[in-house]
This record gives C-alpha cells, structure tokens and sequence, in this order.
C-alpha cells in the first residue's frame, strides 16, 4: 500500500468555529465538504483532539467560512497551529457572528455559512459533523485556497491532527 | 442565503465504483475525502438515484480513482453523464481490479484505492460510505483535476444529482 496515493485528492482550506455561549473555538481544516443541495447540508470533518471539536459537539451549530489565497502564514497560524483551549482565536481581528450566534472573521474568507449540526459520525479519531446551511453570505470575490497551493505556493505543513497526515516529508 | 457562496468550496474529481459480483457500476463524484490517516479511511458521498450507490451498498466495497487533467469530456461524460443500469461504463476501456474485485480503469487516474465499507451515513438525497483503505497505489504522476478546472477549463457543467448542483447558469 503506497499512502502517497492520497496525496492527490483535492480539497479546499477552511475555518471552522463555533460559540456554546460560554466559550469560543476555531481551527483551520481542509475537510469540508458540500453533501446535499436540496437542502444545503455541509460536513466538516474535525479531529477529537482538537477543542473545536467539543465546542461544536455542544453548540449543535457552526460557522464555516472557505479561505482565499489572500491568506498568508500568519493567518494560518493563528487559526491552524495554536489552541483555542487557552487562546482566543478572534481576539484582535475583525470578528462578526452568524444568524445561530457563532463567530467568525470575514478576512480572507470567500463566503461564511451558518450551519445547524444534524447528524454526526463518529469515524475514529475525527467526528463528522453534518450541517444544515441555515444563512450563507458571500464574502469576497477572491479565488479561495486549495490545499494544494497551501503546500506549494505558501509552503504549508500538515499538521499531525488533520485527516491527510500521513507522516509527509 | 446566497446560495452561490457554496460555489468557493473546491474539490477534486474522482469516479467511484463498485461490482457485487452480478453487476458492475461506476459514476463520477466531486465528494471523495480523506476521513482519517489512522487507520487511513475516505468517503464518498453517492446520490441515492445513481445505479452506483446500490452497487457500492450491496458490495461492501468500492474502488476509487482520482481523475487527472488529462481526462477529456469524453472520458468525463463516460462516467459522469450516463446510467449504469444500462451501459457497461468498462467497456472498450483498458479495465483492472483492486485486491476487493472492484473495476477500475487506469485511464486519467492519479492514483486508485481499494475500499471496505465501514460505515454509511444516510443524508437524505445521498448517503455517505465510509471506506477503510485496504490498498492504494499511485498510477500516474499527473496533476489530479480540481473541481473548478472542471468548470474553468473543461466547461463542464454540475448535473443535477451533483451534491453541488444549485440550479447553476
């Protein structure tokens, strides 16, 4: 089995984040997914060890927005390599809130979505949340993120808590 | 609700399919995902009208391909645009099997998985099938196609049993 396979599938970058009403979390994954259109169910896919994961699971709903190439390391940093646990992710940048209350930052973001939690799945090690879109507002015109050009035009890493980390080199 | 804001997500292009051993189906998606890295488990979301998504319930596996920028509409529409039911999509194509039985072809693929059905999520016009990833083998070192190459490059439309299709001009 050759796990260099999986390097080839393509994806998108995101910001996931969610309000319980006593804290606020984020975290940057590329495991988001439109399902349905009729309605309009999202999936992200978010690993347990990350504290996003509990504070969506206790929401019930979350904002997603689509990352633009106009993001740069710093950016990625901020909602990618740090935890929400003891950091306040949208503390200093512009920060708004969807119809069902959660926080987001319309900086580098291509569209916002406000999404009611569904369904869930347990997959392991990641949960696969599965939202209703209840309010979706474009952004920005800007070309949004592959992961593809994070790796080759920013030169980002995979982290060892996403989906497609294969112990790369 | 600006329904286009869903128009930033990207995705790549894969065809996924399935034999049960009496029949065999296979059908373009843009809903192949990395789930997990440990065990290694990928998705695909299948509408419940294509013939595909029997055949892949009644196997218990499937093999996917990611499509390359080589494919042309011609190889595009082969699978993408007409029924199993009533077309073998295999034949007069160069066709291979993964370790599971299921067909594939080598023709404009990145790479090819071979996948056991886990689990499967019901999503209404879709159902999501978990598969754990049993082998994976490169098969080209092309440029795996983006979803919005699809549209960009290729002019190719969403169809309506798309996951993605919200009535697009």
């Amino acid at each position: 089995m050759d796990a260099t396979a999986l390097f080839s599938f393509q994806s998108g970058l995101y910001v996931v984040s969610a309000s319980d009403g006593e804290e606020r979390a984020a975290c940057i994954i590329n495991t988001g997914l439109q399902l349905t259109s009729s309605p309009i169910q999202v999936e992200v896919v978010v690993n347990k060890q990350n504290y996003t994961e509990g504070v969506i699971a206790r929401a019930g709903h979350f904002a997603l927005t689509v990352v633009t190439e106009s993001a740069n390391m710093m950016y990625v940093g901020r909602f990618g390599f740090r935890t929400s646990k003891d950091y306040d992710k949208f503390d200093g940048i512009e920060t708004c809130q969807t119809i069902l209350g959660d926080p987001y930052t319309p900086e580098n973001a291509a569209c916002v979505l406000a999404c009611d939690v569904v369904k869930t799945l347990d997959v392991g090690t990641h949960t696969i949340f599965v939202g209703e879109v209840k309010d979706a507002q474009v952004l920005s015109g800007d070309p949004s993120m592959t992961y593809s050009y994070y790796h080759t035009v920013l030169k980002g890493k995979t982290p060892p808590k996403a989906s497609s980390f294969i112990g790369e080199a």
